[in-house]
This record gives structure tokens, sequence and C-alpha cells, in this order.
């Protein structure tokens, strides 16, 4: 590569570093977590993937800015994702169980669902006999399997389902059957046409269609739903059942049974574990989620031997692509008339990302918590415990809606703060972002998330002693609003200790004012269901008031237990991280939420000065560092595929090198360097048309 | 149409209205202002134009949905592009001059920067002979033209625009040249291909390229730059110019010459015009600002004579949509366990759809001042009184960024409320939110568009009196801050005048302490451009409170004017929805800047407990006009181009009727219902491949 003024200007970026980034990288992805693969194992599977998928040369248009079609895109999706799946399998790796080679989840590909919700409700639900013959297959990809939930009139609420699943007893078989138009089963991944087998919902679980020829089984009518904002990779499908036939044995029956003669039986584990709906639905409802909420936090995550590992960084990727962005990208002046500045230097633009920044750190590091939490539920569960199954849903609904919203909303703020240029396919944000949205609403809508997090907490409140995470609150029960005023002043409101008690006086205070008024409608005869629906933006509030204090509070947490061996100058920077995030989420007039730690005046105007100095020194004191924190997610630039976000900062050579590689620029090429895409059948006709009134006016 | 429960619901959802929605279209449409098109002029061109298009049919797939490439996504848009542009010149029609037959901007179109960035330009800069020769040929659409300003390496600011233009005495003639990489002409719309003529932004303003053939003048490179978010109906593109020669006379040179030996002379008049820049540039970018500014609000606008009409209205369409699926969609209960409830009863999709609906009939209202100032500078100006430029530069800039934001994340807000079924292209929602967005970076990028608001409340404060629209933060000059709480109360916090003073306080205040803010960091020795960055958050909030009050103030004066005619129940529903917009924009916690509000104390949370039940108020009894409020709007089927947002609300029928006419599945018909992209060559061999250890893996 030729330096250029970019790469240079990238390169003296990037030397500002107080740290450096490998110590970074091997903090986040997991060097100190034994069962986490580690950097150079992650590192390596990319390198293997990318090299088959001939994605190395980041000076090659990544084919998906091309000129696909949607039959294209799907092609594409299959392709990326054999090489995937075949990579998993011949190296015994498990980095891609739950991503894509793009770092989306693992659901953007049509083998997506394989390891996520194909394999292990067959593992859960299936007998002895039905794991053994299916999973080995699904395992080593000789079948590839889909999961058919949705259907056209209901999502993710299981209870509404109306495909049937009717059990004939003279022929030994279901019969499987849309009995509506809201019944067809529609959006369900690879179910268009990649999945050979599908595990579907009706009133039981069923594993359907025929092994041997590929073939639909007789009765289904199936398809593709077409283009989505984004996962156009894969083949969210719909089908319709005209009273199919399967045989009944291949109801997954560990937990339930329906013998030969009809009779329908279902274990007491099953009771236990379903907890206000369908066993099987719920708890990989549950599981989807608490995928999704770590599958968002920018994060490795630590290894069990169920399927809880995830890596979808879309957050990370998109603030990497435009940090890299503004170190290079010049516009205006902020002082000599002459010299262009770099965008990073004005405050909105540094003030954004690195609080995007921290919000990314901070979350990857709460995240650990979580899945310690999630780790302990399993090995409880599998001694029969589920006592603690109620805060793992309530954690999981939370974080979900937390983490998948700050994504969707950081990326396309990393969108615009690349300017036009982002707004280009190229560069590669247009598709995290609208790919990262689709998370706020899929396995579960944010708002019924938060929901369950305030049904949690009203019950906590309702039980004769608190629940462990809330037991703070009972520390502000004699609190009488408006009367109490932080004491913290100057230095004192950087301190971690400072902000997690203005968090916990927020979360407290929030959370208690709803429930008086909760139960205010409640003595009015309304139902608690009426009078959380009453109360859903206060209650949405308190909500998230408690899952930002986790976020905060087990942070900090997991800063204290980093290993000895990291570098101070790593402990420090992740605290400024903490710090950075804590002041921007209470003082920043540009945070959503942000009213809620000030409308009962516990926090006023001196603090808020005080803090806002903080967020300015801390700003001042990272900015060096913005590169190297980015670096330290360690994304190929084959992953990213963007021409504004790669390592050596080449943007304007990339892009436009890029550009020259469209089909449509390579065709017009081969046309004397004219497009002529329909200008010769359109455009031309038009233009030369006789309009006679009108030559007439312009001779005038 | 065979009525299912959808439609029926649709019909009882609508007949719930408390008053006539023709009459509201009537308010929304102009017929109260005789300069606008008629509601039924606007109607019968968006007829005209559906029918010559083929998309009567709302049960008929809209073509964009089915499987388009690069090159057959710019065909449709040249086609419909020419479509409407021949309606415009054959009905002698101004419908469609600003926005396209889905009501984008017209830049979306490759047709659509002709009456936008060509003719206007041309009129402002050319000689009458040269007006008399251009303009009467783009008019009638005999020449294409575009606007080539944007460069790879810069964006707006005109001040850094690298290509040149070079007098070549000898030849007469001026050399066109791309002297670097960073000066290629980047992003210009319908430059790809599309366009016969362009006016390129040297030194200066240049028209060239041949007319006779269409064929590229030698030289120039030129190509499409490829697929974006949205926008993928036009060619945006490059251009490389290598010492290109075009005519000397092809400079416009209304206000500034270039003699046939080099000697350069303006117009003292030019000097004028251009404050702080190049006055064509300039000119043009506050005319573009204003364009989107008006283009986002969802409203029509006056028509005058030079091209300040436009219509878009992408956050209106958006929630037309979300709101007839919410009135349809069926999710879970709220009381009896066995009815299930429409999710427009869910009080955040119930507060979400009706803060949004409130935000843009407020901000039409508003919008007809800004139109009606916007007006007064044009006539002015023609009197060579310029005085009123900088405010307008000012509001334009604040109410750009302003609705763009609220456009924006108002679109993505109603796909999320539309759920999974909102992520489908065919729902037309992502289309929208992908077009919309673009307006947030596209014509100045908003932080930047704050700051000139920053600016101008700064230079007001400097100033030896306050300029007119500063002139209520006199008021508040010695107002201590935390000293001072907002005396209404109870019913008192519902009353207009008590909001506006509530944002007045808000607006003063901050601007106040900025700018004192501004002052100290120069007493230190900053530079006003530093100290402007030092504080560019605060000025950033201040800025935006100074446009809401505008916003608020404005509306309630629009709402005061309407003629006597209008009936009362419209009367009362407008200034139902300007409370709930003031109401929610202080008062909720989700809404971002909020807590700009609370951080001088002068309102506190008994104020907030009136408020929220105010709001709570406003959406009970707005909640029967949801429907009728977006029927008021007045889309047609065919410009939504929405499965769910039909006016009869048969959505699950149409979406299953939409994806069965997908190309991909008609072709899966053909071939026994399987679709076999890439599946035959792909996925058989992937599946059946043999994988020994596995195999006996499995058998084990």
């Amino acid at each position: 590569m030729i330096p250029n003024v970019q790469t240079k200007m990238m390169e003296e970026a990037r030397a500002q570093a107080s740290f450096e980034s490998k110590k970074m990288a091997e903090v986040i992805h997991g060097r100190h977590v034994t069962t986490l693969p580690t950097l150079d194992r992650h590192n390596a599977a990319f390198q293997r993937v990318e090299k088959a998928l001939g994605a190395t040369d980041n000076m090659k248009l990544p084919p998906i800015y091309g000129s696909m079609n949607r039959e294209e895109l799907l092609l594409d999706g299959f392709k990326a994702g054999k090489v995937v799946y075949e990579d998993g399998v011949d190296n015994n790796c498990d980095v891609f169980e739950y991503i894509t080679h793009h770092g989306m989840l693992a659901n953007a590909s049509p083998f997506g669902l394989m390891r996520f919700l194909f394999i292990p409700p067959i593992k859960l639900l299936g007998t002895d006999a039905q794991v053994a013959e299916w999973v080995p297959l699904a395992e080593s990809g000789k079948i590839i399997g889909s999961y058919a939930q949705t259907e056209l009139g209901h999502g993710t609420q299981v209870r509404g389902i109306e495909t049937t699943a009717t059990f004939d007893r003279d022929a030994d078989e279901f019969v499987i059957h849309s009995p509506t138009l809201s019944s067809t089963k529609y959006w369900p991944g690879a179910l268009g046409c990649a999945s050979t087998h599908t595990l579907l919902m009706a009133s039981m679980i069923i594993d359907g269609k025929n092994l041997e020829d590929f073939k639909l089984l007789p009765g289904i009518e199936l398809g593709d739903i077409g283009m989505k904002m984004a996962y156009n990779g894969t083949d969210n499908g719909y089908a319709i059942f005209d009273h199919v036939r399967i045989p009944r044995t291949n109801l997954l029956m560990r937990h339930c049974q329906v013998s030969r003669d009809g009779r329908y039986a279902a274990s007491p584990l099953r009771q236990k574990l379903a907890f206000g709906g369908m066993l099987s639905g719920r708890a990989i409802i549950i599981r989807a989620a608490t995928f999704q909420t770590l599958s968002q936090l920018p994060s490795a995550c630590s290894k069990d031997n169920a399927n809880t590992r995830f890596w979808s960084l879309e957050l990370a990727q998109a603030l990497t692509i435009a940090t890299r962005y503004s170190v290079v990208r010049q516009q205006g002046t902020l002082s000599q008339p002459d010299e262009p500045t770099a965008i990073i230097a004005y405050k909105h633009q540094h003030f954004r990302l690195l609080s995007l920044i921290a919000k990314s750190y901070t979350s990857l590091l709460a995240w650990k918590s979580a899945n310690d939490a999630f780790l302990d539920l399993k090995s409880r569960q599998e001694r029969g415990d589920h006592s603690t199954l109620p805060y793992l849903h309530m954690l999981t609904c939370g974080l979900k809606a937390w983490s998948t919203q700050t994504a969707a909303d950081g990326a396309e703020e990393a969108r615009k703060m690349c300017g036009g240029h982002g707004y280009l396919a190229m560069s590669g944000i247009p598709g995290i972002v609208t790919s990262v949205t689709a998370t706020c609403t899929f396995e579960g809508e944010n708002f019924v998330m938060w929901g369950q997090v305030a049904k949690y907490l009203l019950k906590g409140f309702d039980a004769a002693e608190l629940p462990a995470d809330m037991e703070y609150m009972g520390e502000y029960e004699t609190v009488i609003e408006d009367e109490e005023i932080c004491c913290a002043e100057g230095q004192e409101l950087l301190a971690h200790d400072t902000l997690g008690e203005i968090f916990q006086y927020r979360a407290a205070t929030l959370a208690r004012e709803v429930y008086s008024g909760v139960k205010a409608s409640e003595a009015t005869g309304m139902s608690r269901i009426e009078a959380e629906n009453e109360h859903a933006l206060q209650l949405h509030v308190a909500a998230r008031a408690h899952i930002e204090l986790f976020i905060l509070h087990e942070s900090i947490k997991q800063l204290n237990r980093l290993p000895a061996s990291t570098p101070d100058t790593i402990k420090t920077i992740v605290g400024r991280l903490i710090s950075l995030f804590a002041l921007t989420t209470i003082a920043s007039p540009l945070s959503a939420y942000s009213s809620s730690f000030l409308e009962h005046g516990y926090i006023n105007s001196s603090h808020l000065k005080d803090m806002r100095q903080h967020i300015d020194d801390l700003l001042e004191v990272l900015l060096p560092d913005a590169v190297a924190l980015t670096d330290a997610w360690s994304f190929s630039d084959a992953s990213l595929a963007s021409a504004l976000g790669c390592r050596d900062g080449d943007v304007y050579n990339r892009l436009l090198t890029w550009t020259r590689q469209l089909p449509i620029n390579v065709e017009a090429a081969k046309n004397g360097g004219v497009i002529k895409t329909g200008w010769e059948e359109n455009i031309r006709p038009f233009l030369t048309r006789d309009l006679p009134h009108l030559v007439i006016k312009a001779r005038l």
C-alpha cells in the first residue's frame, strides 16, 4: 500500500494510545476466562473462513455490495453459511456456533438456527432415542433444521398459536393443519427453502418432513417471505399445512408423551419448568432472549456445554468503523483557517463516539455477571432447583431490551457520524444498522420485555420479603420524595460508589412510586393486568432503572475482579469508561431517560455542572485512546466489510476502488464508460420526444 | 373484497372518530390556503400517475418488493421518474415538483433534482440569455440536470472543494480537472448516468456536457456509487475530470463574469448575498435546508413561484401504517383471557402512536409560519433587503435538524410498533425509515445545523439589542437559577399559554447559561470557535429549546388563525394535539432532552404528576380519533405501498397474497413448490457428503 494523507492520519491516531490494544483485546476476548476461545483461536477461525470465502483482499469489493437481487442475496447466504458450518464441523470449532462470518447473529444464515433453536430443544424435549437419532445428523450438517413457531397473526406469544396437530389414532399419526389465514407459519428462519427439517410449534412440538429426498411432504405450501431490512442472506419463510400427516413418534416425548392409544401424559418436571406457558416454548424464548441479550453486548462469552455462547458485536463493529473514519475524515476547521480538522475533534463527534464506546465496554463487563448467573441457574436446574428462574427471566428480558435498543440506536448514531458516506452500503454501517434493529422486535418486542421486568418488580414488592436483587430498595423505604438531595459534590461525583448510589436512588424511588400507583389503581377495582397497563410508561422507566443499576454495579464488580496480571493502565481505562457511562447516563441532556434522575430533586443543577465537567475531562483524557479501544475488539477487515472502517484508514482510495468494481460500472466500462441501464430504452425517447408548445416557448 | 376479522376491526375503529376526516384533510392540505393545490387536485395527480404506473390494484405486489438488483432498482426509478415528470409537463401540474409518487423527496428520482437544485441556480446565477437557453429545455424535460457539488473528501462545506476550473485564455475555455483522489465528485444525484447536464461546483459554477448525442465529454470518468440504505431508484454518481474543456461562456454569469481576456468581475449584489461563503453554494444550501425542513414536516406547503413547495410526508406515512396495523393486530389480552386485544390498547403503543401523531400535526402548523417567513424574505430580497436572512438561515437550519431527526426516529418507532411484520420490506416501513434517515445527514449534518442555530443565539446576545425572535429571553435576564419554580398547577398545566411559558423559561435559561460559559471560555483566551466547540453539547440543547419554542408558539398561533368556517371539533382536536405535543416533550421520561426542562428546578415532581395525568387524559380522549387522524393525511394505498397499511385493514390477506406473488415463490411454484435457488448446487452436496467419523458417531 502506498501511504497517503489518510493512512498517515490513522497511523498517528493509533500511535497516541496510552495502552497496548492487544492487552485490552485479551480482556475483551477472555484470555482470563479459561472457558473462552482465546483471541488467537478466534482470529484463526475468522482467517480460515475468510480465506475460504475469498474475502481476504480488502481492496476487493465484497460481492454483497454489487448487484444482488433476492435470489442472489440468498444464494450468497447459502454459500457463506455452508463454508462457516463446514469449518465448524471439519475443525471441531465453536467460534461460529452463534455468529456469522460478519459477526451477525447466526440466524442471519440459513444454517444459523441449528445450534440456536433446533438442536437445543431436541436435547431438552426429545427422548434418548430421538436425541440419538436427530442430534448427530444435525450436528454434522446432514440435515438443516428450522424452528417454526411464529404465525401470520401471532408472534412470540405461544398462547395464540393456531396451527393444529390432531392425533389420528387409527393411523398412529398427527395431522398438521393450518385452519385459518392467520395460522400461516410466517417468518421462521430457513423455512423458505433451506431447511430439511423443522421443529413445528402447534399444540405440541413435532419434528416433520422427509429426510430421503429433501422434497416437501404433500399438503405443504411453503415459500420465502421476501426482502427484509437486512438478514437477506437467509430464507425466512412461510408454510401452510393442509392436513399433513406425520408419525406420532415424531413428537418430542421426553417430558410429555402421547401413547399409541392417544393418551396424553406429562411429567411433573414439565410442570415445574413451565411457568405461565408451555415448557418448551417459554424455555426456548427465555433462552432466545438470553442469546439476544448477550449477543448484543460487545463481548465474548464464556462457554458452557449447552449452547450459551454467542458473539455478536454489531454495535462495536459500527463504532470501530465510525472511529476509524473520524480520525481520517477532515471537515472545516476549529482554529487555523487553513488547517483542516479531523472530525473527531468536534465535541459532538468526540462525545458521541466515546460515550458509545463506554456503553459497549461497560455492558460487556456486566454481561459476564449475567452469564455467571445463567450458568448458575443451569446447574441448579440440573439439581431440580428452579428458584432463580424468575430472577433470570427478569434479568434476561431486561438486558435483552436494554442492549438491543442501545445497540440499534448506537449503530444508527455511528452511521450518522460518518455523514453521507455512512449512508452508502459499502460503508458497512447500513447493514449493521438494519440487522441490529431487528433484535429490538424479534424474540420478544422490547416494550413487552420491559413489561416482564416490571411485573417482577411488582411481585417483589408484593412478597413478604424483597428478593435479593431488590434488597437495596428497602433502604429507600422511608424516602419522602423531593426532600432528599444527593450530598456528594465535586470529585466525589466521579467515584464509582457515588454513581452507584445515584443509580440506586433513582431505581428505588421510581419503583416504589409506581408500585403505589399500581396499588392505588387496584384499590379502585382494576385487575393487576389493567393496573399495569394504566401505569405502563412509569413501569417501563422503573424497569429500565433497575437494569441500568445492574449494569453499573456488575461492571464495577467485574473490573475489580480482573486478574492481578492485568496491566494497571488497562484497569484505569476501563474504570474511566465505566465512569463515563454512568455520568453520561445521568447528566447528558441528550440521553433519553436522563430526566428520571432529576425528577425527584435528588440531583440538581449544581451536581449536573460538576458531572458535566467530569464528562469533559474524561472525554479529553480518553481521546488519544479512541482508536486503540476499537482496535481491541479485534475485528478483521473482511468481517467489517467496510470501505470506511478498514484498519489502515485508507478510506477514499478504497471507496473509489470498490466503486469502480461495482458490476454496474464494470458493465458501463465495456460500453464506452456510459451506464446504459434503461437509458436508451427509457430516457432517450423521453428527452428527444416532440413537445411543440414547449419548444415554441423556449424560442421566445 | 370479502370482509374478514381484520377489515371489520378497521371499520369499527374508523367509525369511532369524533370528527370527519375529510374536514381535517382540508386543514392539512390547505383548502384554506388559497395558493395550495386543493386536496382534490392533489388526489387527482396521484391517481393519474398511479394509473400510468399500474399501481392501482392494492392486492398486486409492488414490483419494488420483488427481486430487484442494482440495475433493476435503478430502471424502476427511471421509469417511475419519467412518468411523474411527464405528468407534470403534460398536465401543467406542480403536485410532483418536489416529491415522488411515493411521497419521498424528489431527489429519490433521477429527475428529481431538476426543480430542486438545477433550474433554481440557473435562474439565480445565469444571465438572461443563459436562462432563456437552458431553463425551457429543463422545464420541458428535454435535458436532465444534476448538481455536482459533493466530493469524496468534502461534503456540503463548499470551502473544501478541490475540483478546479482553470481558464485557458487562448482557447476561451475552462479546463475542468480533478487534481486529487479526494476531489472526485461523489454522491451527486443522477450523476451516475441519468443526467445530460450538470451544474458543476469548482471555483465557479459551470454548465457542462454536450447536448446533441448525450455522450460523455472526453476525459470524464463517471459511474454509479452503488447501493444505499434507500434512494436506490436514482443514480447517485461519481465523476473524475481529466482536463475537460468547456466554453468560457458556460459559466453562469449573472452576478460574476469572466471576460474574454480573463478578467474576473463580481457584482456588489453577489457580495451582499454571500455571507460567509460562496453565494451560490450557500444560497443553495440554505434553500436545500429549507426544502428538507419543510419536506420532513407532514404538511402541504404554500406555493410560491420559485420552488418553495414540497411535500414529503414520510413520518406521517409511517404513522398511518402503524396506526392502521395497531387497530387490527391482536396480541395477548388485557382483561378477558379469551378475548384477544388489539395492540393499540396497550398503553405504550397508544402513547407512542398518539404522541408521534401529535408531533406531526404540531409541526405541520408551525411549518406554515416558517413558510410565511420564507416568503417574506424572498419578497424583501427582491427589494434588496436582506435583513431577515440571518434569522431565516437560523430557522431553516434548526427546523431542518429538528424535523428530520423527529421524522427518522418516529418512523423507526413506527417500524417497531409493527413488530416483526414491520421489518418486512412489504410493510412499507423499512423503505420509509431508510430513506427518511438520509435527511439527517444530507444537505447539512444535523449537529452542524444545530451549531448554526447556536451561533445565531450567541450573536444575538453579543448584539446591543436582542433580535426579535430572542426578545423573550430578555424577560429572564434576572433569573437566578434554581430559585424560580413554575407557579402553575393542576388544570393550568394544560393551557397552551402555560406550556408556552415553560418552553420559554427553558429556552431562555439554557441559552443564557451557555452564553456565560462561552464568554468565560473566551476570557481564558479561547477563540469564539474554540469556545463554541468547548460548549457544543450545551449549545446544541439550547438551540433545540429555541426551535421547540418556535414550533409550540407558532402552532398555537396557526390554530388560532384557522378560518371561522373550520368546525369546532376540528379546532378542539388540533388544540389537544398541541397540548399533547407540549406535555410529552416536557414530562415523558422517554423523550430525549426532557431533562433540560427539569435541570433548573423550574418544574418539579408535582408538576410532572399533574402533567402525566393530563397526558393520560388526552390519550384517552384522542384514542377513538387515531384512525381518522391518519386518514386525514389522505395517502393513497399505492403511495404507501404497504401490505400492513392499506385503508381497508386487510393485513394478513394482503401480506400472504403479496408473498405468493414474490418472483422467488412464483419460480418455486413452477418447480413443484420448492425454491431451488442455489439449493441443488450448494446445499444438497453439502448434506449428502460423506462424513465417516460423524456417521459412525451417529450410529453409536
